[in-house]
């Protein structure tokens, strides 16, 4: 794709997706030669299985987990979808009638879609609101787990407003509460009871920018998705401890140890595993240097647009993740497509909510904020997401401020 | 992957996976360019938007179909959960009490796992037997049907004995009945009731052989997948009418209609499409080679070893399998190993039940037969499968005769 016309293109969406990195390429296009059925038990198909279980142990061990305990996907949707409806109907199938989740009322819109689907089959559900920073406190989580909870899903970070949650605190305080359930159970109840609730984070948004191991976080269970880091479309994969219970969701074939079923692409799993290496070695340098742009962008706004709302924590965020509110502009949909004719490429929320007027991440936030009366419609509709590059640089910055100076 | 050592290697396993085009791996290559997010409203994401449904107007062609009834998945096994999940589901979350599905004895287990899943949770399933070649009767599928039959689904070809079923046979019975139903049908039931029962058909096997025309076929829904097609691996279809209920497996984005999220593959569904659309133009000639080879196959088993059992009819079937029983095996996965060592690439069965002790398809079709009482045992264990590459020929079915007249 050609992003440069005269001036130098901005790709500043990179919450949507991700370009391929080189490596990841030269990766893919050496396993795709190895393209024998890995469940063959002739030559090729054992040399396809090595180099599937070679590319599982490299993820493993980035992740600090034992190589099955990632079960690789067709992306982070199925990987969400996967560990609802496994958990839930783990339990709902065993005929447990009192079934609950907490999750946040900012989750990714696959988590919540899965979640109001149980919810018409009976499951409860709590939402969790954030703070007016987009931050969700790990008190209020773990303040609403009640006995018939069994499953809590936080997102790792968020996909508009790019906030970062406390994944590790909220996993310590579940862990705190198991323990105290061991002693209190009775010889007749199930020991599988002592593992509520499973602990899930939709990591998706994460791996270029911070530490995804699964164990410093205190999670059960993770999503991650390729192709939000450098890697390809179409491959994810859910990371679950082994303890957990959680019935698959696409069956017949017994692929993933059964908990997965479909032949697997040794090409795309590479792929996978590739990006998630290189991006987990190279985040804290990236971190830094990511975060200072963003820093110097906050401030423009603050001197130049002084009308536009940031929108979320500025501490407690993903390094790339800039997203505002505009007061002055009809529709934000014109203004990515001024800012596109500019060569800037934005949105104006997740891409997974096309047609959706307005974004119920922001109207959480903003309904969180006692001064929210006069501003919250337009603070609602009019959202602007940029998610640069690492290679983002100042001058990309200024032209990005000029450019939305110019906005009508 | 290497295959020739000395001698040419024979990969005669054709039905686990195909090798990827080279025409096909060029157009991935081209698809992998365009890398935006398609919902995305700026050029690079209206540029992959067009691109997308190019590819899938492409497919829509080939199939005889609207593009907007093609939904991409992550393959055949996604496919085929989706449409039983997404048919049952519908009905079952309507609150109606009978819901009942009629499919084949040897249908892949992707589709019998879901069924038995779907059983657990108070569905009724008819399974009917195919005749003693494999074939399933139209009739007795049709007699088969309820008025609480919701779903009919039934494989075009079988993937261990390659044996190919009346569909558009079976499609017309169908809508023969549905066309009775109208004039019954009351006011106050609902219209929705006359596109019952929901006719499907998974077609894994079948596009480098036969016509993929949904119309000539008289189904309402057909899964597809690329990498038996030599396509990519990752990627297939479900083709539904657009009249069909159903309701989405993958939610949370809105993609492909709402009918299955995940940010799309461009290259994946480019891959898929240009393998279809190669596939079905080659398939009459390439059917007419590998139909002559397989009959020279069946000539030379029936003079060289005489005690082995062809499974499944010889005339109705996919030209490029043939698979037999050997009595005088002790071991049908040492038997692959050894073929392995002499060059030859095959299976005991389908690659998606490693681990399985014998085929549940050999196994219906020799209770099928009237002589079945001795043999039964070594019929159903013993079992080889070959199905070879367009391009195999005579020399190499001379070597396929002379290893396995060396088994032991």
């Amino acid at each position: 794709m050609n992003f440069s016309f005269g001036k130098k293109r901005i790709y500043a969406d990179w919450a949507a997706t991700t370009p391929l990195r080189n490596e990841v390429k030269k990766a893919m296009d050496k396993a795709r030669k190895v393209w024998a059925n890995p469940s063959a038990i002739y030559k090729e198909g054992v040399e396809a299985h090595k180099a599937l279980e070679k590319a599982r142990a490299d993820g493993a061990l980035v992740l600090g987990v034992k190589p099955e305990e990632i079960y690789f996907t067709s992306g982070g949707t199925e990987a969400n979808a996967t560990i609802i409806a496994g958990v839930l109907n783990t339990w709902l199938d065993k005929g447990r009638r009192d079934v609950h989740v907490v999750t946040s009322a900012i989750e990714h819109s696959s988590i919540l879609e899965n979640l109001k689907l149980f919810e018409s089959r009976g499951v409860s559900v709590t939402y969790v609101s954030p703070d007016k920073n987009g931050v969700v406190q790990a008190e209020d989580i773990l303040k609403a787990i009640t006995p018939a909870t069994v499953l809590v899903t936080c997102m790792y970070a968020n996909n508009e407003i790019g906030t970062i949650q406390p994944i590790s605190k909220i996993g310590s305080g579940i862990r705190k509460m198991r323990a105290e359930k061991v002693g209190k159970i009775g010889q007749g109840e199930v020991r599988e009871e002592i593992s509520l609730p499973v602990f899930h984070t939709d990591a998706s948004q994460v791996p270029l920018w911070l530490s995804c191991e699964l164990e410093g976080l205190r999670a059960d269970a993770m999503t991650l998705d390729a192709h939000k880091m450098q890697g390809p479309k179409g491959v994810g994969a859910l990371v679950v401890r082994r303890n957990i219970l959680w019935k698959p969701l696409l069956i017949g074939g017994g692929q993933e140890r059964g908990q997965r079923s479909t032949t697997e692409s040794l090409e795309l799993i590479t792929g996978f595993t590739t990006a998630l290496a290189i991006a987990q070695r190279e985040r804290e340098q990236k971190f830094k240097s990511a975060e200072k742009i963003q820093k110097y962008f906050f401030k423009k706004i603050a001197s130049e647009i002084p009308k536009a709302i940031i929108n979320g924590s500025l501490e407690k965020r993903l390094p790339n993740n800039v997203n505002i509110s505009l007061p002055n502009i009809s529709d934000p949909e014109m203004a990515v497509l001024q800012l596109d004719k500019a060569g800037i490429a934005c949105s104006t929320k997740s891409s997974c909510l096309k047609g959706e007027e307005s974004s119920y991440v922001i109207k959480v936030i903003a309904l969180s904020n006692e001064n929210s009366e006069n501003n919250i419609h337009w603070r609602t509709k009019n959202t602007l997401r940029f998610t640069f590059s690492p290679n983002t640089n100042l001058k990309d910055i200024n032209r990005i401020i000029e450019s939305l100076k110019m906005l009508k």
